[in-house]
């Protein structure tokens, strides 16, 4: 059984962690200076595992094993969020690097191909999931056409600063993998708060965005009389409400809906506001749900527009994700490995959070596997993981891929 | 019977407007250098009208009629909003010194003493009804104290910037004055949609506000189940939704309310927001309806705290202004003119906004009397008045002064 090191990984975890640190957290967003020096230092290392290292030209860190044959590819992404934690993607990167390492090193699976990816911008900071929409030919002109981030900086300009205008971009070969595998932290607080160390990914929930646009007429707060008003922000509080009162009565057990943004205009406490818009986002592991939230939508707006006064518009998220599963054949891999190492302490859990291997899933068998996040927490500078819960999921990966690829021969 | 000179009153007041003009509109904000020249203009007008004038400690332009027996106080305030309509408070400001002249060149008036005054940042820039308030003593310390504008600058700052400090504040005299009457835009539809050319105003509503602070716990959108959020957007919608439905059960008839204002942090669609607080402001011309409104926001309030989970706490606002009425002997007068001039073409209403008169009234008996607005439109560059109806206004507010006078010698 191949051995990971836990103290080189912690190593390299605390070594890419410095790149781009702040206090205890991180901030390495897509193309920044501190990104592409992380991504030139995993280069390196790659090179330093024995493997052909490259960066494409959206950004991507491509590991190749010299091994022949069927091969497995590993990783995760290295961007952060504007203000990320230290571990995220970047757990899933360096476990992919160690696995590659100690399968090199240990005569029983050295002649195992194992291929590794830190992809790029996961975190949306031009286009969610970039590296991995990229690498399996899902990057559409029209998706990179003006994307831009929130500060107007365009991905095109980004990607002349950081050097890939025009370098080759890698495209994944259905030939050469066997499936993809991703490790990453929970950013949710199941494994903590049922004591299980290991997660086994069975699915990435599906996610669909409704932006509800209200349109009113502002006025003054002290001369318009009630039964005159054309109060955008009194309709947005109603549907908001009711969606919360009805959408339970559809839901699945672990539907989730989220009404976060929101804008009112002129916000200003002495004005009737003529204008507003507010965001709902659903998540669910199925299909059903969802668009049973859609058809409570759809009637709670045709409802409230019949009544005349404020005009809502329902725009559907130009890009609804739908739900995906992980492959069985790759879990039943991870799912032994975890028994053998963290026995009654692992756990089958769908993923509230979206991840490259979503994307991924649409080309090869795809699988993830999740260790604890400390009261959890993520995309804040105070995300943690306990040291033996990473050197442990680094070995259950390890496990899982040498009998994957031994299985796949 | 005194008559107004309209090409005067309008040159004047198109004079005024051109000081911070942009475009339609007028930006004039108190103590601005605009609104500094304005009031150095004035000041001329005034002397030029025979009165002793002068700048006081807080921006107040004052002309004092050197005529002897009890005086009447007339005006309104020449600041504006940051982005004003070109009559607001400037008409009354005019109409006091189109009156003044007017009467000054009648024989038959020229001995009635009439004070007139432009008071400065009505439009609360640092303190709402700034000079009425210190005029009638009722500027506190810590009013004062920290007043700051929204960009940070500080009222004291923005003094010494004026070369105000240190400069007296007038105080009124209860002895000289009768009383004080302000003309204003209507700044609503009812004068225009009733057909109607001047509005007396009966009375002041009063205002109350409350700030509602939601504390819950940020989390992640996808990761974290329903059962265990803590989402203040959620008890937001609900508690503003519910105050909509419940406050008309015991409202006014000419009660209204406004939730106008709003704050989600971090206001991100993908995150469970932690904190929220929404402002609400509620008007009417009695104190019982508002009353009423109180006790069902601490009802709901106590009502939804009772849950657990997200914590709501509802901050009055340190300033609620009580309803005012307008006084009956002055009305009577502005009534008798109205009906002289526009005979079957006027109205008593309550006044939805709040005016300096509204501060004077707790020191001397005031009055109010409304043009008509064009659309209703005002505290907006579009914001406009009919030539005539400026005439007619200020030729009621004239007659209605001379009686006033003559019935108070």
């Amino acid at each position: 059984m191949p051995l990971i090191d836990p103290d080189r990984l912690l190593g390299d975890l605390r070594h890419l962690r410095s790149i781009g640190a702040q206090g205890k957290g991180v901030v390495r967003p897509a193309f920044s200076a501190k990104d592409m020096e992380a991504r030139r230092w995993l280069k390196g290392r790659y090179e330093q595992a024995g493997l052909d290292a490259s960066i494409d030209g959206v950004g991507n860190v491509l590991g190749q094993s010299k091994q022949k044959g069927r091969a497995l590819l590993l990783g995760s992404h290295s961007d952060t969020q504007p203000t990320g934690g230290w571990l995220d993607g970047a757990l899933g990167v360096v476990y992919a690097l160690e696995v590659a390492r100690t399968l090199a090193e240990d005569p029983a699976t050295r002649g195992l191909p194992v291929d590794i990816v830190s992809f790029q911008d996961e975190e949306s900071r031009f286009v969610g999931c970039l590296g991995s929409r990229s690498l399996i030919g899902g990057l559409t002109p029209e998706m990179e056409q003006g994307a831009a981030d929130k500060d107007g900086v365009r991905m095109e300009d980004a990607l002349r600063a950081a050097g890939l205008s025009g370098v080759p971009r890698h495209k994944v070969s259905r030939e050469r993998y066997a499936g993809f595998v991703e490790a990453h932290i929970e950013q949710g607080p199941t494994l903590e708060d049922t004591g299980n160390r290991i997660g086994v990914v069975t699915g990435i929930v599906g996610l669909r965005g409704i932006r509800f646009i209200f349109r009113g007429q502002q006025n003054h707060a002290g001369t318009t009389m009630m039964k005159t008003r054309r109060d955008a922000s009194t309709m947005l509080y109603e549907l908001a409400h009711r969606i919360n009162q009805e959408f339970p009565k559809v839901a699945g057990e672990r539907s989730v809906w989220t009404m976060g943004r929101l804008k009112l205009e002129p916000n200003a406490t002495s004005i009737v506001p003529g204008y507003a818009d507010l965001d709902l986002q659903f998540r669910d592991a199925s299909d059903a749900p969802l668009d049973a939230f859609e058809k409570v939508i759809d009637r709670l707006v045709a409802e409230m527009n019949a009544r005349g006064g404020v005009r809502i518009e329902a725009v559907r998220a130009r890009a609804p994700i739908p739900p995906t599963k992980m492959d069985e054949g790759l879990r039943a891999h991870i799912e032994k490995a975890a028994e053998r190492h963290a026995p009654g302490k692992w756990l089958r859990m769908p993923s509230g959070a979206f991840h490259d291997a979503g994307i991924i899933s649409a080309s090869l068998p795809a699988a993830m596997l999740f260790i604890p996040s400390i009261g959890g927490i993520s995309h804040d500078f105070a995300e943690d993981s306990r040291d033996e819960d990473i050197a442990l999921g680094c070995q259950v990966l390890a496990d899982a891929v040498a009998s994957a690829l031994q299985a796949a021969r």
